[in-house]
């Protein structure tokens, strides 16, 4: 089990994270704690960048899936590194504008952008807005009119296939919130629809098809359907699609359940895609359209790591024993949503033995309050430091004020050397919008 | 079907909640909105407390559940209708403080209570706090010595009690991250454990049996196996319970698949509690101890609608019809969590007929973001008001920042008028905690 990438046990047999003590960053910036690994947030950008640079001639550009972690802070490594971001949000928008980040290379993804929304990306002169509705291309179209500008554009498609973890299947008709199906005219429809707006100028098309997918077949089979619509589109149309998004989903490590795929490993992903997409292009003799992907939890998740302090332990006889960490739903929304499993380490005690299995709750007032279940650990005291890995993505990015608890702050560690990219809230962020209304005072 | 209790149809064709026209709040404070009907969540107070008045010899005290909705304006309603609350952390109490609470009436519970939350606690003043582990009985004790006080306690049991919407089933070994078992002995050892500890002085106990419960046997059964407790332990101990707390649970109208109970059915419930406990006392001759409920849910529920603004439709032919709104998961995250049920009306064509089933989708990049799944509604309109009933719980206290998105507002609507007693965020919240590292700028 390979599961330390990034992190390591040190001489004092405590979990070292980016150069950084496990323990100390507990004691000197409190749990629960975000931790993220700098370095393996770099490596995952620059392992996708090098692979499009290396087999595709650098005809394409990574943007990061900013809404697996949003923060300034993610916003900045991004351009440093070159790549674009995707947003989903006027407020990741703002987030990313705040941090500096070269709107140029951001898209705005949507399935019901609102017309402020929209208002905001052109006037923070964004890169590209990818449509999801009619009713949106119409509204896009009329505020560009107004401001004289046209805006580069990409439809969501639907090609039709979903893929799972470990294999992708074809379904007849999606059913799907997002975009416009390929296989029933769809798709061609609104592709025509927006090719006669003035005021947009569609670059191409976009597709998303899953989550936490480690076959790349999956990934081949969605360039095939793309290509596909692409080459009748053309026929049809003279239209020449000149960008390619197919979204990200690639899957991370969290349990042995999962694959553990190395950040080198992740390039495999982008030459199978490259690798289907030169082959189907060619065959059609359609020119290489530029090439985005959308890795969102593959770069921060296994970068991430949370620290808690344990608390109250019980043990129902027979039946379960209960950790419960000064986290829980609040922060680490993924069990109560979606009955994710993770693994953990006993921070402090690295080197010990699992001995037994536990159920890590949280401190929330709700039975399904639950960090993760059934995860073998030593034997666990209050006051220890539990990590729980992966934490990277979608953690910070869910968390809410439930029960009133504060969102815990986030630190990136490199080398040693641990910055708070996000101040934990305090008693003042709980009230700050509440009012009691005059007649009630 | 009366599913308007605190809510009409006005002359115009549109939705009136608490005297006011829903699309006139929409337009005056944007959408989404959380909209809250005042003298709904003062009618549920008063008849909770009016029935322990009558039924009981006014020996009881009414706690709202506040983790169902917290804030300061909700604090302050029920310290004006007389009533106590129950807290689940130092920001929920914090929160009770600021809005001039009186803080003897407040009971603190949580099965992993910090340290910080303790202190925060005892220095505030609060009438009671109940304990939920060793560890914490240990820590109280220690933190009220240093103080030179002692605190009222209650230890939360469990009496094996677990209860459906429906029906309650007796289990053998309760399986929860709270309580301690009445049946195996556990609830009676800490319960001796709590008693000697020179600085906490046990007043009772407390237990909590489910949640979105109608039936009013599944209470009286609760009731049966906590006083045989009490009674077994004052045989062995000579311990008369003085307070006992039966926590919340009453169900509330979602859909038509719940009852519809109007507020004066309410008091059923507590007068069905209170039956059993004056017959099972009796039985054993035990005093009537102070008897506490905790509704949340059924004082805020009902009384809380969310009104969106439509945005894109989308029709997928022979499969299903979205109708997207400005909100979603990040501020109705109970579809995401539990699958729930709503029932919907259009605000701005409230008698029109229901012609069709759709799924309300929210604005999230997320395929499960839906805010309600198959819904009966006329046809509906891009730029129609939408109204979603019951969202008064957990909704505004789980919300997320979820895609960067904005907690809605709140407001408060009596006799027509609306005052704000929560501020929608803005895109200052979004990065008021975000850190740029120097090293990073």
């Amino acid at each position: 089990m390979n599961i330390l990438a990034g992190r390591r046990i040190n001489e004092r047999g405590h979990l070292e994270i980016g150069g950084a003590d496990a323990t100390e960053l507990a004691q000197t910036f409190g749990t629960p704690l975000y931790v993220f690994d700098e370095m393996q947030i770099r490596s995952m950008c620059r392992i996708y960048k090098k692979t499009i640079a290396e087999e595709y001639d650098g005809n394409g550009l990574v943007l990061y899936a900013s809404k697996a972690f949003s923060c300034m802070a993610m916003y900045k490594i991004a351009a440093q590194e070159g790549i674009g971001v995707d947003v989903v949000s006027a407020g990741e928008l703002y987030t990313a504008v705040q941090a500096g980040f070269p709107v140029e290379r951001a898209y705005m993804h949507g399935n019901n952008k609102l017309e402020k929304e929209l208002i905001f990306a052109l006037e923070s002169g964004i890169g590209n807005i990818v449509i999801d509705a009619y009713s949106e291309a119409d509204k896009l179209n009329e505020l560009c009119k107004e401001r004289g500008m046209v805006q580069n554009v990409l439809i969501r498609i639907n090609p039709g296939v979903e893929a799972h973890t470990h294999h992708a299947v074809q379904t007849a008709t999606p059913d799907s919130k997002f975009g416009f199906a390929t296989q029933d005219g769809s798709a061609a429809k609104i592709a025509k629809y927006v090719m006669a707006k003035e005021n947009l100028r569609l670059k191409g098309f976009h597709c998303h098809i899953g989550s936490q997918i480690f076959e790349k077949s999956s990934f081949a089979l969605a360039v095939d359907k793309c290509v596909d619509f692409m080459a009748q589109l053309q026929a049809e149309t003279g239209f020449e699609t000149a960008e390619l998004n197919l979204g990200g989903g690639y899957g991370i490590w969290y349990t042995d359940e999962d694959a553990k795929v190395s950040v080198e490993g992740y390039a495999e992903y982008l030459k199978a895609i490259i690798a289907e997409l030169k082959a189907k292009t060619a065959q059609y003799g359609l020119k290489r359209p530029k090439l985005l992907v959308e890795p969102g939890r593959s770069i921060v998740g296994e970068a991430g790591t949370t620290l808690y302090t344990v608390g109250a332990i019980k043990d129902i006889p027979g039946i379960k024993k209960y950790v419960a960490v000064d986290g829980g739903m609040f922060e680490a929304p993924r069990y109560a949503l979606y009955g994710s499993k993770y693994t953990a380490i006993l921070a402090n005690r690295a080197n010990d033995k699992n001995e037994e299995i536990v159920t890590i709750a949280g401190k929330c007032c709700e039975s399904g309050d639950i960090v993760a279940a059934n995860v073998p650990l030593p034997k666990v005291n209050t006051g220890d430091i539990l990590a729980v890995l992966s934490t990277g993505a979608y953690h910070y990015s869910m968390a809410s004020n439930y029960n009133r608890n504060f969102i815990p702050a986030a630190v990136l560690v490199k080398e040693g050397n641990a910055r708070v990219i996000i101040k934990a809230q305090t008693f003042a962020d709980l009230v700050r919008n509440d009012v009691i209304p005059e007649d009630l005072q």
